[in-house]
Parts: structure tokens; C-alpha cells; sequence
């Protein structure tokens, strides 16, 4: 939950209306003046009723804490979080209205070893997780401006940047439309037109980018950012071999003015994380010139891919041993059972209820717990156990240190 | 996020009003009738303008969880559960508007393991903590219900809880007073007395209970509960000295029908967790006769109290060694090392900028960043390093695998 204040504003119109507002507590309507009740619409009314809102991103909130902080933190500042963020937008696979953000940023620092940093968390973090054939996509917002810089409209970077980013979707005859239409010209779209269909590895896509932005202010600039953060990753071959040097990556119309990044994958349909530099996102918080560095993972999305990929781990997580119920005078004796079996960090339960006996084996079956203990009155006259391994449909009758090395051998990791 | 309907009716009507709401999306004033807008209240205009709410805590939410998924789920169902809740509530220490609860429920089991089992998970949760001096709180709201019996007021059983659960707060001689305003008589305060000072172990408490509430409906249901869970709970000698019967543990207002519980240490204020068996949660949501017990912990409240009691680990858990950056011609080799370093598990950092060398060590001061290596001309020329324990204020020239060597054996914990 932040003020609303804190948030409105921060992420364009059409950001501010998918924040989520919370009413004010209390009488909250009675603050309005009954004169006003009538002829007032729902954007006069928001800020009588409503003063708070939940997060819309981390990074907003993030900018409002290193303000807040600016005397005690130690620059350059390194954090990362993981929250739950919220977007009142139509729901659908990928997009959700509640949702986890993971997010790592810097500030303090326009080194471009920050950059490198987290490009090398991203290329770990998707290895790790096992993710096939991702791209870290890599661009600079200053080598889009040297783009702009080219055409006949070089002050309309906004709607350079609005069009480049429905390229994914729309195609190049599509972007090629909507900038005829925006006034940009025939000339200016064979300008650009090289820009959309660069080949090669980065340092070939390097050395038409120097041909053409070297002459232009902003290019010139972008240019040895991006010379430079490929030094780096020169140094890091296995992060190196999963970047892509990617000149019309956009990343929207948002904060960012250096270094732009953007995690993709052929299975996934949108993004699976994105950031970038800006240089003045504490600047709405009155704190200027503190530049920052960051990226965010999209969980659910993450989520949503690694099931859909079937790369979560195959292994039960839920209970190993469940340990029947059906002798009350066992009692006992399946406690300290499952005491110890719990000890050696073996899950186990007891079944709860004295329930007929076929009933707690098809609660094990359902739950595919794999081994079931059963102590009856014979069992106990012996001072024996009878362990079923469900999977094996197979039966045994055993003391208790066998029992213990058995499931042991069989549910424990070797080490 | 919930439906508003879902939450609504739920906790009381103070419950209601400490709810958040979120306003509806989009022009949701045009919504109401402009004749009523004038006339109507919070209270009319609420359900025009706002359709869902924050979560107030994770119990009802998990009940409608349990509706809407009773074909599928297998019974009995356990589920735990750690997400932010929120209360519209005055913030003070211990009592936030935003805060994180840790449920652990089970439905589907009237049978007494199940509170032995989450109270042995208490037991074992708070002593992993390191709390110090921590009980859990058992009572019973039948034994209650009994007390209640015995009174001249037997149906006036929330006024009773409601006095009762204010021991804590307004000491025997407040409640008595309460109960007196309350209609309860002299001979009922005199009936009520000895269960406000019980002393001795659970047998002796026991005891006591049985020669007074043996005769009462409720009571006796509730004295044979609780015996069967003592029974339980002397299996687990290790939770049970960390457990304490206690006649006047009320637990508020709320869905409890049997065993309630509450964890306190005398150095918190307020309980670190609650919890108790409930059982009708879901009858609200249609599904009749479904009994389920949970507990929950308070995070906050714990965190804040292992930070007051100084609980946390002493170890650094940030950057471990911090590689400097001042001689240019370096960089690569601060990558590879750092690279190296980091495969062992070591947090390493390379100072991002080329600031002057006091400035980078002001940093690894400021963050107690242990170890500090630098490479500046002289070790680039030599092939060695320079490390310098920051703690012992001494410094060495040293080769990769020594470098290495000294800073695995400092760091890493001995296996």
C-alpha cells in the first residue's frame, strides 16, 4: 500500500487508471460537500474518498523509499524485493490484477558494471530455473534517440518509441503505417527501415550502428554505452552467449534513458522479465540527478511457463509416511514413530481419525503418499510394524530399526 | 484480494469497518443514481462503488477456498498459507495496517491429533526461532461454555468471552466490575472466582475442572477434549512443558467452537500466534458441518520481538568481499575473480565506479564488508593480489589460489 499521491502520475494516464484506489476508512463520503455531490464526476471525486492505493510496481515505491532514505543509505544502493503488485486491468493468461514482482536495483552508481551485474543474475537465475533457449534482448534508449535523431522528427521520440514497441506484435508494416501516420516520412522509414532487419552477431550489428549513429548526439553516446557493456560481457562468455544485441527493443514509454533490457523465450508469449537505467526517477520525489539501474522478473509468468514446460521438479514435496490409525491402544507407539521418522526430515502423518482401514489407504493413494504403516493388534503384541510400499503394492511386516533404514534408503536423498 | 460479499459479515461489525475497500475501476461514480447522491450515506453508497476488498486475514478466505474446491480436495485437507493481511486499524507498535500472517489449517478431522500436531508445530517453530520462555496457551471454548452454565446467565455466553478476553488487560478486579454491569450477579462472580486463579500442572487444573464443570452439558463435553489432547500431548514431552492450560484464555469474539490456543512470551506484548478448531467456518459459504482447526502465527509480532530481543543471526549476510576498481587495465581480472569467488559462495562485489581508493573503502567500511582486494598496477604487473582483512586492519600481497584459500577458510562456514 503506498499514498496514492505517491503514485499518480508515475506511469502515464493510462497507468493511472489501472492503479488500484482504496476507499478511505470510516464516514468517508461525509467529507464531500453535499453541494458538490451532484455535479462532481468519479476523477473529482477519487481524491475526497481515496488516499492510499496498492503498489503498482516496486520501482515507484522503491524511488519513494531511497528518497526517503537518502541520508542514511550507503551509495551505491543495492536491493532486491519481492511483492505482490497489482493492476486493475481485464484478467488473462499472463496477465494477472495480482501478481509478484521480483525486482533488483541500484542506485548511486552510472557504472555499466551494474548493468553487467544484472544481466549476469538474469542469465543465472533462467539457467538455474531451467528455462530453454531464453534471450536477454539488450538496447540503450539513447541509440532509439540517435534513431529519431536521423528522421525528420527528431523532437518525437515518444511516438518513435510507441510505435517500435508493437513491432513484436504488428510487424514491420505495421510500425511502417503507424509512422507514416504519426507525420514521420517516406524517407524517414527507409532511414529506419535498415534498423529493423539487423543480422548478426553484436559485434556486425555494432559496426552498422557505428556507421549510422556515430554522427548523431544521442547515438554517439548510446554507442559507447553499448560498446562498453559488451566489453564486459566478453569477460562473462556464459552470460555473453544467451544476450542479444537488439536495436529496436523499446521497453515502452517509461523512466528508462540508458541501458534497456528485456528477457524473452520462444514458449513464452510476453516477457519474462525487463529493466533498464534512469537517470531521474527519484526526481519526482525532488531527489535529482540520482541515477539507478534495475530489473524485474515476472514470477507469474515464470510460474506460468516452467508448468506449462513441466520443469518443476518431479519429486513429492507433500507427506512420505502416513502412519494408520485404526488400534487405539497404538497410539502411542505411532507417535514415537513419527517423532523419529520426522527427526531423520522424513514427512509424515498420522491419519487423524480412526476411520475404517480402506478409507485411510485411499486417502494415501490420492495424496500418492508412497509408504503406509499400519500397527495393529498383532503388530503391537509383536512389537512389529507392517509397512506397505504403495507404489510396489508390496507388504511387509518388520522391527523398528528396519523400518527406519528402510524408508530411509528409500525417501532420503543420497548424499 | 477478495470479493467484498466474501469478506463482508465475517469478523463482527467492527470487522467490517476495519476491512479495506477498493474502489471499482474506471468512472464508478457515474454509477449512482445522481437523486441518491445526495441523500445516501458511506454506508448506502459503499456497495454502489466498491466490489472488492484487501484480505482481512487468510482463515475466510481459505474457507471459501474449501467451497469452492470441495469435489476435489482430498479430506482431511491441510494447507498452509503465509500473505500480507490488512486492517483499516490505527497503526501503533505491534499492531500494523499491513502485515503478514502464517496459517497452518486443516479441514475435514474432528480428532484432537490435529490440534496436537499444530501445536506441535508451535512448540518446534518458536524454539528453531529462539524465543525465549514462550507457552502455549490451551483452553476450550466448551469448558468455557460450561463456566458460562454455572452462572445465572448461561445464553449471555459473548459477554462473558468478550469481559474475559480483557483479563489480560483490565486485571480479575475489571472484569468482575464488567460482568457486574452486565447483569451477572455477586453469586455468579463468586462461581466464576476460583477459574480466575487456578494454579498448579494440567492434572491439578484438571482436577479442579473436573469436580466444577462435570456437570454441565458444555463443560463436560469440553473436559473430555481436553483430556484426550493432555493424553496426546504427554507422548510429546518436549511440547508439553511448553504448554499451559489456562481456564480464562478466551480468544475473542470469534468462530471457535472447541480447543483455542495462544502463544505469549513475557517479553511481547500481545500474542505471537492464535488459533483454535472451528466448526462451521464454511457453513457461511454453504457447506454445512465441515470442521477444521488452524493456527496462525504473527510474523511482524515475531520479527519485532526477536529484533528487540537481538534473535537474529550475527553473521553479515551481505557482500563478503569487495573487489576494487582504480586501475583500469584490471577490470578483466576483477571479473574472472570475481567469478571465481562467487562459484564458492561467496557474496563479492566489484566497486562499480572508478572513485578514488578512500572513497571505495569508506564503502566496504560503511557496509562491514569484510575482506577488500585490490589490483592496482603494481599486482596487475606482478600477477598477485593485495587482500585486506578490514576487520584486523592488515594487508597481504598474495597469489590466486593462496587469495582464494584465505578467504574460503574465513568465510565459508566449516562443514
Amino acid at each position: 500500500m503506498e499514498n496514492l499521491s505517491t503514485l499518480t502520475g508515475k506511469y502515464g494516464d493510462e497507468g493511472d487508471q489501472l492503479i488500484y484506489k482504496i476507499l478511505n476508512s470510516g464516514d468517508f463520503y461525509s467529507k464531500v460537500d453535499p453541494e458538490k455531490r451532484m455535479e462532481i464526476g468519479s476523477k473529482a471525486l477519487l481524491p475526497l474518498i481515496s488516499e492510499r492505493a496498492l503498489r503498482y510496481d516496486l520501482t515507484v515505491p522503491f524511488a519513494r523509499f531511497v528518497v526517503m532514505n537518502q541520508n542514511s543509505l550507503v551509495l551505491p544502493f543495492k536491493r532486491y524485493q519481492i511483492q505482490p503488485v497489482w493492476r486493475a486491468d481485464r484478467p488473462q493468461k499472463g496477465r494477472y490484477r495480482e501478481f509478484y514482482q521480483c525486482d533488483v536495483d541500484l542506485v548511486g552508481s552510472s557504472s555499466l558494471l551494474n548493468e553487467t551485474d544484472l544481466i549476469s543474475i538474469y542469465a543465472q537465475a533462467f539457467k538455474k530455473l531451467g528455462i530453454p533457449d531464453f534471450t536477454i534482448r539488450i538496447n540503450n534508449r539513447k541509440l532509439l534517440m540517435g534513431m529519431g535523431e536521423l528522421t525528420s522528427r527528431p523532437d518525437d521520440f515518444a511516438s518513435l518509441v510507441i510505435s517500435l514497441d508493437k513491432l513484436d506484435k504488428i510487424g514491420e508494416e505495421g510500425v511502417t503505417k503507424e509512422l507514416l501516420e504519426k507525420g514521420f516520412t517516406e524517407p524517414d522509414i527507409k532511414t529506419l527501415s535498415p534498423f529493423f532487419n539487423l543480422k548478426g552477431n553484436h559485434s556486425q550489428k555494432m559496426e552498422v550502428l557505428e556507421r549510422t549513429l556515430s554522427g548523431t548526439r544521442s547515438g554517439a553516446l548510446g554507442l559507447a554505452e553499448m560498446k562498453t557493456l559488451f566489453t564486459y560481457l566478453e569477460f562473462l562468455p556464459e552470460v555473453l552467449e544467451t544476450c542479444s544485441l537488439d536495436i529496436v527493443l523499446a521497453r515502452g514509454l517509461n523512466y528508462y534513458t540508458g541501458t534497456i533490457m528485456e528477457v524473452v523465450c520462444p514458449q513464452a508469449k510476453g516477457s519474462l522479465g525487463g529493466g533498464g537505467r534512469y537517470d531521474d526517477l527519484t526526481g519526482n520525489f525532488g531527489l535529482k540527478g540520482m541515477t539507478g539501474v534495475g530489473i524485474s522478473f515476472g514470477a507469474d509468468r515464470i510460474y506460468d511457463l516452467m508448468k506449462d514446460l513441466d520443469l518443476f521438479p518431479k519429486e513429492p514435496i507433500s507427506t512420505q509416511v502416513l502412519i494408520c490409525n485404526f488400534y487405539p491402544d497404538a497410539e502411542q507407539k505411532a507417535f514415537a514413530l513419527s517423532s523419529r521418522i520426522r527427526a531423520l526430515g522424513i514427512s509424515t502423518e498420522i491419519y487423524p481419525d480412526q476411520n475404517k482401514l480402506p478409507k485411510q489407504l485411499k486417502y494415501a493413494d490420492q495424496k500418492q503418499i508412497p509408504f503406509v504403516v499400519l500397527i495393529g493388534e498383532e503388530e503391537f503384541r509383536e512389537g512389529l510394524f507392517s509397512v506397505k510400499n504403495m507404489v510396489e503394492a508390496s507388504q511387509q511386516k518388520l522391527g523398528e530399526l528396519e523400518l527406519i533404514d528402510i524408508l530411509t534408503k528409500s525417501i532420503l536423498p543420497k548424499s
